[in-house]
């Protein structure tokens, strides 16, 4: 009998009781599940940081992964609760745009908004639905529930603002910058659709031509800045030995606009 | 056969290798163990800060989990070592106090000192008793050894000074600040049997009379001071987008005076 | 059936996604694989730290063990990828020196350049080898693939400096510091056998004569300098209540001069 995949991705931190205590959660439901950190390192209710990094992991797991992700600013208040099922794994949290991406991407997500109680850990508090909502519903499912035992489907769960830059009136591509890494790579939301026979990068006042393969490819002394295309499948900015980001003085959501060169017919 | 659970709370820090280690420890005397991290980042040799980690941590676990806490600067010298026994789970570490808002909480706690070297991982070093004691100790009560096998009962283990507030002779309640989190909320050792129909709380020549159900209740963008029951059970003070801790100017054992209003007769 | 064990030692941060993609991976070819963190926090690049980090742990984990080190800044480049064998366990990752202390200290170990691209994820990106390359090859070990299945034993691996300390023609002993922890002991290249009866070391303008046993040993409030023989099996430098590594304006690699004391013949 194969033991369950959990995963957790929080804003937790790690210093306090919190992360422990959903997962003991889980356990308490499901003995034998198995949990695995995302990250519990997401800058506190930035909804934004959490989908993006969920969107680059979720593939590398086996199929019947559950995902729990607590980015949860609306905790206690009206928000939604929603269990998500597509890609063949599911997804477990509040309904905040946190696994939109991944919806959007996968394009056949069947959604459930979490009404039945009677699989919360009681007392049910007002601040933690972490370990009284979402680690006892991942639980349940890790069990064998079905999702449609947790409430109904819906349709207009929340949807962050679209990955997909936008093709303007001249041909070129308006893309942004969606996460910066811990070595200050900038990844933008271009992907390969969007880049043509040869591309100019414009972002914050300065231009990127080169597109190298890997990092160590030119002079390591070099503080050219590059475009690569990243892990996670996106193009994303960067310098040998630094941070395109402090180069840059780049932030999140900052516009990048790709200019495209076309072939000469 | 359930494989047995054993979660880790230190002072180590993630960047070295001590964790590992006592991980590594366990696994080579309880090969089918799963080890569960509370958190590593307790401040160096801050007991107080781990006996309240656990504290909130473990009812969330299941029954028979066994927990080990590390956070030990006596190492090596006279301090003794400990088993504990109640709530149906095992604790192993110092007998520094670490585990007594547990064992105090719990009321019927069997403690046993560990004299019994045949379980240590040889040889034994020093300086670090998390490798070499704890963590094969806690593997041989994995393997199914009863505690007596380690050594004798004691009574006197150590206590930290008690949770319980003090009732003053006007009735008010001398309490204090116990934890500040990741959010820079303060969280109090005042529960719900401390309170009574109304109350104002003086912290900090500051004043705290709101009573919240949840964080996001009131204008989001307000920056007034409120108190919630926090998810260890216990009353917290918080602000909506900031931290109360800085607020107040506030640090762990802060005195906190909860006012009582009374019914009028 | 016992699940195999994998630790995982990388620069990646917790921050970000690759840890959990590189987790997801192994999982993906070997969904019944134990994965435990040895850490993440090795600074960016630093194959010394992480080499040091490895070489303190690996001991306490059990036969059978497979260890994955990525700290790879030639990434994509030209660097060969390795699997080693000795003390029982395996050893996954690139070949820059990053488990040449263990090598070395063992004396026997084979080394197999992964050369056979059939284990790997596809596709292989040229920025991520601990998602596509590291992880699949550490489980297909874990899934009982013999080494040789990976491709050529190789005898050139790249070592880094020896961990030696230098003899000088005096019978003093030259040693370095190797690496600086959490609490900022200085750990030298120092071992039992370069001691003798009696020493003096010299660091960084400074001398350290006191030998202790462990850490509370003598006066808590004594800010003096004192050297204990340390939980990875080296001299290290400390003091009581505070950071031996600031006191002394100490680095990494730093001298470290034993002065041997000799018995009057």
């Amino acid at each position: 009998m194969t033991q369950a995949l959990i995963t957790l991705l929080t804003d937790f931190g790690t210093a306090d009781y919190f992360v422990a205590a959903v997962k003991g959660s889980i356990l308490s439901t499901c003995r034998d599940a198995r949990v695995i950190d995302v990250t519990h390192e997401v800058p506190p209710h930035d909804i934004q940081y959490a989908a993006f990094t969920l969107l680059a992991a979720y593939k590398s797991f086996p199929a019947e992964t559950i995902h729990v992700a607590v980015v949860d600013p609306g905790v206690g208040s009206s928000r939604r609760a929603i269990v998500g099922r597509c890609a063949d794994q599911y997804f477990v949290g509040p309904d905040n745009g946190i696994f939109s991406y991944i919806f959007e991407r996968e394009g056949d997500a069947r959604v459930i908004q979490i009404q039945n109680e009677e699989f919360f850990r009681r007392p049910v508090s007002d601040s933690f639905h972490g370990r009284d909502v979402f680690a006892p519903v991942a639980a349940a499912l890790a069990n064998g529930v079905e999702p449609d035992n947790f409430g109904a489907e819906i349709a207009d769960w929340v949807r962050l603002d679209s990955l997909a830059p936008k093709v303007l009136a001249d041909g070129n591509v308006q893309g942004r910058i969606i996460h910066i890494d811990r070595f200050g790579n900038c990844v933008t939301n271009l992907t390969r659709e969007d880049v043509d026979v040869g591309f100019t990068l414009a972002i914050n006042d300065r231009e990127v031509t080169s597109l190298r393969r890997f990092f160590g490819e030119a002079n390591a002394t070099s503080a050219e800045l590059f475009a690569i295309w990243g892990s996670a499948g996106f193009l994303e900015v960067s310098v040998q030995n630094g941070s395109a980001a402090s180069m840059l003085r780049a932030g999140v959501n900052d516009p990048v606009e790709l200019l495209v060169h076309r072939e000469r017919g």
